[in-house]
């Protein structure tokens, strides 16, 4: 339902931009996973505004506390509730927002569903309501390490604006992608990334890009068959974050320009005897269902929609007006979008990964 | 759950390609709905093997039964079982698949999965398990009919192999893209599409290409904002469609190369008084809810993987082997997408428009 | 949502009394489960009308088709769809219906609910609509007897209008039980309640009663302590079922005079070193989960609404008018009542195991 | 799934008993409903420990923070978070616990399906849990409100041990009922039932009761015909809270001993042209769906698990032992269950009004 994702995990997020806090339900996490308020709180800093010169500069320690669900630092099976309250709301910098339209905001489309509105910070639609899937995420990383140790997910900037990276996400490492601030995979050319941001920063302007995002490990058999495809829900998990435009998995749309017998994976035994394919077009899925090889994602982000340059806009009303944004925002919301990525990937994994459990032969 | 789609309108499928027929539940369909079977027949044939030429031979009636949830030509609220007996299933094109897993097929993941797979036509993976999602979605086009008359899905292929249609989606027309078997949007085209399909086949080979989609006549406020966007619910529907690899909504992947100056969709008040976008990069969508705009979407399949030529692969003991595909089957796959990615589109929109209703506030 | 049960084991039925057939679908079964579909027949053909001399006459064979979801015998993992073709529909019987609304039927609060109504029959109201119930209970029956050949559920008439059985529910055996056409558990005295039954139906009246189910051999731990604990899922599945009027676990109503000294039920260690309880007053749960011991419920079911004496009653448009019963039907509907009971228990505990399953932790 | 309840209004709870705090998230809430936080605290307060000499002295504000989902007392459509904070948390009352199981309490089955437990105050299985419940259930009346003036529910002890209270349900009177502490809808007879009260704790046993429930103005329409029948859906509500062991609605378990003929109600016209029945023993339900007539519900509570009086038990490891109960309880859970009980009744009918809004033909 509207704000639940996930079938057996099942996270229900809640709370806005510029209320009293932020946070997240976890039901249906197994019992005795030993889970490190720490490692959550890793992951919600990577996300947090302020972390770095190029991303928003709100201020928000966004401090994590588990109201519920553990024992002595162990899950117990009960629901986990994850609350972060806010600190750094400025309604003022929203006022205009009252009575003008955000161009490519949430602002006319709320009012036409609800008939009512947050004004502030964009209530539901704000990035910082990903704060609450950022530490599910956290919890399901913890999770899936307890059963499957060598799974491992990593997101990364795979391009900014007209800028590609072109790295191998089968060797992309994560301490690479986090040893810059623009999470780029290529550290060495970071610096480039960073003044193009503050470049059309500079601007008044913004960019999007692409976040690339490979998971290592998984074992052959999660998905299905049908409509809940591992890519399928995969898609969705994506779909869901702000500012996404595209979806693809392995050769995706560039596919297209394929032959069948180009594009099939021929399979073979590896030394470990392992069934294995040759080539990984099908980004490590057949048929909605994990072959065993790497998942290969590529989410298209669109430019922020907050820019400091005069717009166009109607107001409530309907009357013409000019708009130019006043709140604190990311001129490129890529680095911060990574670790949602991964966030979203985790959560889509150890759903499948408990159905599966479900229903396990072997 | 695995072969349930939609929350309010809640289709559920089953049956296998080669077993005794294939067939649909749809659950929570609105009572009073005048439904006509010759509607749902005609999207049925529009999806039928051996409607033409260029694709799969197969020889399927594929004649729609409903078995229940219907008095004197309109629904009761009851649940409609659809079914659709299977006749021209050759199990024997299917022996070899027993022992050889068919690259890029979902044999292995299948074994891996479940540890047992009806062997004959790719069980719940073949084409065939769409008809239940275009029966369904055949009945959700008239219960949208019913409320929103205006309401038009179109679905058309937008780029076959290398081939694209350069079509404005804004324009396209349904009779059009139905002129011809290629489903080709530029109807004066379609022989270029044709000829490059049956090339294609002669060669023992297969392509693959875009499908476009557009709706249009939305009303504002479909959607939700957070994890059922309409945009994620709609990926989910196209990637649990098979041999898709990608889908993007609006400006999609190429929104990447946009600045936000150019990519925000300005507001404007047109003569009706209607608040309107005067682009829409947006594809109908803002904050994960419909602005009125229409609906932009394009989603990529793979080539086909069954192909003539020989291939490696293994046993599923793990021996080396050569396959080569004897089943009857499709070069391309996109005529044939057409009305699948219809259909689902629709089962995403009537879900949405009863979820808005139950909690309408006008 | 209203044609479907269960989490994990998911069941959704379809199908009208006097419409083209009945049915289900069961998604999420597991695979690699040998499934005899004369075991199901078995079932339906306890439930079936026609069985005996004391329930009502009208032919059906009731044989189930199994359409999709097996293979060589087995589950493949794939929905399983069970289908029950009508044969004996005689809608002359209800022309009457349409006119006008029999008592404690649901005529008027489907015209209420629907503003149509399929006349015939009572739609999906008729005990036919359980086929589909009593044909998955069937499959699930299976299910568990694969993974825990020692548990059984048996069902039984616990009291028929004022006789009470008096039976001890953890004794109670299938074979006595079934060995009479009153499915009586002690069945020497079976033949006072048949002569019962057709006493009062020779006065064109009905008797309703309590059916029992025991359910022995569940091991501790299923349930979940909150919305689905095991007695509340089981509280739903029984009054789910037409015609219950109450439902109790363990004690039951009965609690309500003890104190709590009495009720409490004291652990002991088993000479095999299990841990259980002296008493079971708690109907083998405790805080929502099964504490290994057998699981005690009692249901109420009301007399039958059909009765052939004449009735005060109304017309659609609400003038006075006298009805009376010419459909057949059950002057008492317990015998038949018994295996949709079992058939609902084993639904609900087939689901909470693969619920378990998946995040167990031993 | 486990800690959520409801379809489309849509509420889960989380919080231990001795943890940091307890609350709900309730999602899909329709927007613009005025919401006053003073009626959502005024049904916690009836809820609260300490509220009167006759039940547990544990001394708990229960004071609620709505953290999301409203603006200016408005909802806003988006997930409504309400907390309340624990303060008076006595983990040493509850020391024993981790070692003996105490009979009819969850320790034991937690252990076996758990693996793990917060040993203090029985974790979920506490009554703080229903915290959450009431404080959702507030909002429902709310919202039911709203939309339904006339509708009211109101529960009431109609039993204690061995005392009925032989009250016409159809008649009784909130203020009646909250005019006492034990919620007796007799409030002349209030003091004989303290005093029975009183004397079951002096004495360090307990008793149980039964909660009537009244719900008066529900429109004909409202259910589903098969699994979510209302009085399903409502026994499930009443059977997931904590001591419940029976539920019955309109004439239950008394049905048995009547005949069709006499159970059956007759239909008529009253004078304002509404179709009404002479009787009720269809309890306001039939077919699973409301008639208008008035609903009316039994539920029977077990003696509280916790006495004073020494019992045999077991240590984790199977040692016989003697338990006896120190922490702070209720001898007759009774009189804080009936706000519990009329908040699952305002759940199960705000989930069904909405969902009949989805599909209304009106």
């Amino acid at each position: 339902m509207p704000n639940t994702f996930g079938h057996l995990f099942r996270v229900t997020t809640f709370g806005e931009s510029h209320g009293a806090g932020i946070g997240v339900i976890i039901d249906g996490c197994p019992p005795r996973i030993p889970i490190s308020i720490e490692a959550i709180q890793f992951d919600l800093d990577r996300r947090r505004p302020g972390q770095s010169k190029i991303v928003t500069q709100r201020k928000e320690a966004d401090q994590a506390e588990i109201l519920s669900g553990m024992h002595e630092g162990m899950t117990t099976g009960a629901p986990i509730e994850i609350l972060v309250r806010n600190h750094d709301a400025r309604s003022s910098d929203y006022q205009e927002m009252q009575a003008l339209y955000r161009p490519s905001h949430a602002d006319y489309t709320y009012d036409a569903k609800y008939g009512i509105r947050s004004v502030q910070g964009g209530g539901r639609s704000s990035a910082r309501e990903t704060i609450g899937r950022v530490a599910a995420g956290a919890v399901a990383k913890q999770v899936l390490a307890h059963f499957y140790p060598e799974l491992e997910v990593i997101a990364y900037c795979d391009q900014i604006y007209n800028r590609r990276s072109e790295v191998d996400p089968n060797v992309v490492q994560f301490s690479e992608v986090e040893s810059n601030i623009v999470r780029w995979p290529k550290a060495s050319e970071a610096d480039e990334l960073i003044k193009l941001i503050e470049t059309v920063r500079s601007e008044g302007d913004s960019v999007g890009g692409i976040v690339g995002c490979v998971v290592r490990g998984v074992p052959a058999g999660w998905g299905e068959p049908v409509f809940d495809r591992l890519e399928a829900d995969l898609a969705k998990a994506m779909m869901s974050l702000p500012a996404t435009k595209g979806f693809e998995i392995g050769s995706g749309f560039g596919s297209v320009k394929m032959r069948g017998s180009e594009h099939n994976d021929p399979f073979y035994q590896s030394a470990s005897g392992k069934i294995r394919t040759r080539t990984n077009h099908s980004g490590g899925v057949q048929g909605g269902i994990s072959n065993g090889e790497n998942l290969l994602m590529r989410i298209a982000f669109k430019p922020t929609a907050t820019i400091a340059q005069g717009q166009e806009t109607v107001s409530k009303s309907g009357e013409s007006a000019e708009i130019k944004a006043r709140g604190r925002h990311d001129a490129c919301v890529l680095p911060r979008a990574v670790p949602m990525v991964e966030a979203m990937a985790r959560l889509v994994l150890v759903d499948h990964f408990l159905r599966q459990r479900a229903i396990d032969w072997k």
